[in-house]
């Protein structure tokens, strides 16, 4: 496979997915008859929390570092993160059999270090600002050559996203409506982008949360809006669109539906109470939109990307 | 089907597995290679944290109830539990469209309450002790007819819980162990009666908290010991054997292995980390007791029954 230069197409992410087959799991589409009775919609939830390093991210990073030429695979990987990207990016490495550098704030939790570590990522400290973050980046780069995995603004990482909603359209029959947690947009994109290809019928929306909603507002005022907080619980979705998932969702993506922080903590339970599945409060982004904006998805068959299950046990929301 | 009289034949086994399974789910059998990199274990998780109710329980209570004559089947179910037989119960009358009368003492969960009547059980109060459960129990049944339902010493019910290690060698290859945590020994007695019919060289282990260690002292000493204490994370775990049990066990088992509680709740952590799935405490007690005690489990391919995903979230043991 070559770097993509362009928007994946529907060839693009099929080729992807035959490729980086061996790296990840195909993983299950789950269905609960007690929370479709409660909202009144068919769900098919396809979980990513059973993913390689338990989450979606390990399919874009697969991809991006699959397109390397050999010789740039040789000189190793590079990113910065301190979340779900940081582990795809070092398991991908490993399982090429190449080294991975990984910028991690200083302050990053012990169990992401672990995390990484296991993996044999090796980890570059960094002050936790995000000038450190890619002032380090590009000494690392410089030092070593090796390449950044970008954590979605990259066509490579899109097409890579794009393969789990792929498994679920297969998986599944006669989906109405696909739903995405939006963070950066690379999920978002790749969703949006293959569902369209493969079913145009089928709507798209994405979800995000209602505090930090810089998707919501790009998207329905046609501008680039940029996040002016980001407390959130769904750590993961903290971060803004990028140049190239921006246009993607303006373009394929038909609604975006924001749920409150209280909707997002009530969701993550009924899903871990009644589903018996880990999921990480990012991931029932989703299941809380469609609770709190009922109306587009009542009687649908509604797919749902579970995007991961990384969650701090020791410091749950639930009393 | 008619009332087993006798110990379960695999017959009978096979005849209640085809009668039940309109009533259950066929859980699905999972593997986690880093659980098996740091055991040096093979495991293979049979999943009943999946099945209805959230346990392993809607076997016994499924086979029970519809082997019952249909004049009694009017009359309804009835027990007295706390836990997850009440719930099975409850929904094995639902199914049957009769009533079910459970007895749970005033200071049960409430959430274990709301289970019970989301089955549309009805629930009879009573002190918590268990004379009043006992007589409470039999008030309902002189009121109603309906028929007990026991939890464990029953052949019927042993019957019910002998199809999922049924399930679980089905649905693998060369186990050389299988391992079931005990608590009034149903699961146990059926998992190994099951197991030794089928594949008499399949070893069968017993795993039991160390703080409640009934069974372990009862099938080493050969004469029935009772718990002097019952203060295990493990609620499900906490009962005696039974009359019925404790001679299928002594004759069945090849061993029984214990856990602390410290490590009950290491396993617990560790499963739902790597695992990404929500298990009880009980249901940590087999690979709790793998870790403690390696040897018989080194390098063997070794099913674990996982018995169920019933568990507060608002009072989880993790920090």
């Amino acid at each position: 496979m070559l770097p993509l230069e362009h928007l994946p197409t529907l060839a693009d992410i099929r080729e992807t997915h035959g490729a980086i087959a061996h790296m990840i799991h195909r993983t299950p589409v789950l269905t609960c008859q007690s929370i479709d009775e409660l909202t009144g919609v068919s769900l098919f939830f396809k979980c990513e929390n059973f993913q390689k390093i338990g989450a979606f991210k390990m399919r874009g990073a697969a991809s991006a570092s699959l397109r390397l030429s050999d010789a740039d695979k040789q000189k190793g990987l590079t990113t910065h993160s301190s979340g779900n990207h940081a582990q795809a990016v070092a398991l991908s490495a490993k399982l090429l059999g190449v080294a991975a550098y990984i910028v991690m704030p200083e302050n990053a939790p012990a169990i992401k270090k672990a995390g990484v570590k296991s993996y044999g990522g090796q980890i570059i400290t960094c002050e936790s600002t995000i000038e450190a973050r890619e002032r380090t980046l590009k000494q690392v780069q410089a030092e070593t050559g090796a390449t950044f995995i970008h954590p979605y603004d990259d066509y490579n990482v899109i097409a890579g996203q794009a393969t789990a909603v792929k498994e679920l359209i297969e998986d599944t029959q006669g989906l109405d409506i696909v739903v995405s947690p939006i963070g950066g947009g690379g999920l978002m994109s790749g969703t949006a982008l293959c569902t369209k290809y493969l079913n145009p019928n089928i709507k798209v929306f994405g979800a995000e949360p209602e505090l930090v909603n810089d998707a919501y507002r790009s998207f329905k005022s046609g501008t680039f809006q940029h996040n002016t907080r980001i407390d959130t619980i769904a750590d993961g979705l903290r971060t803004n669109l990028g140049d190239k998932t921006f246009p993607i969702i303006q373009s394929h993506v038909d609604d975006i539906v924001t749920a409150t922080e209280e909707g997002i903590i009530s969701a993550m339970r009924l899903i871990w109470e009644r589903m018996k599945i880990i999921i990480e409060p990012s991931c029932a982004v989703p299941l809380a939109a469609i609770i709190e904006n009922p109306a587009p998805f009542q009687g649908k068959k509604v797919g749902v990307l579970l995007t991961g299950g990384n969650v701090d046990l020791g410091a749950l929301p639930f009393r």
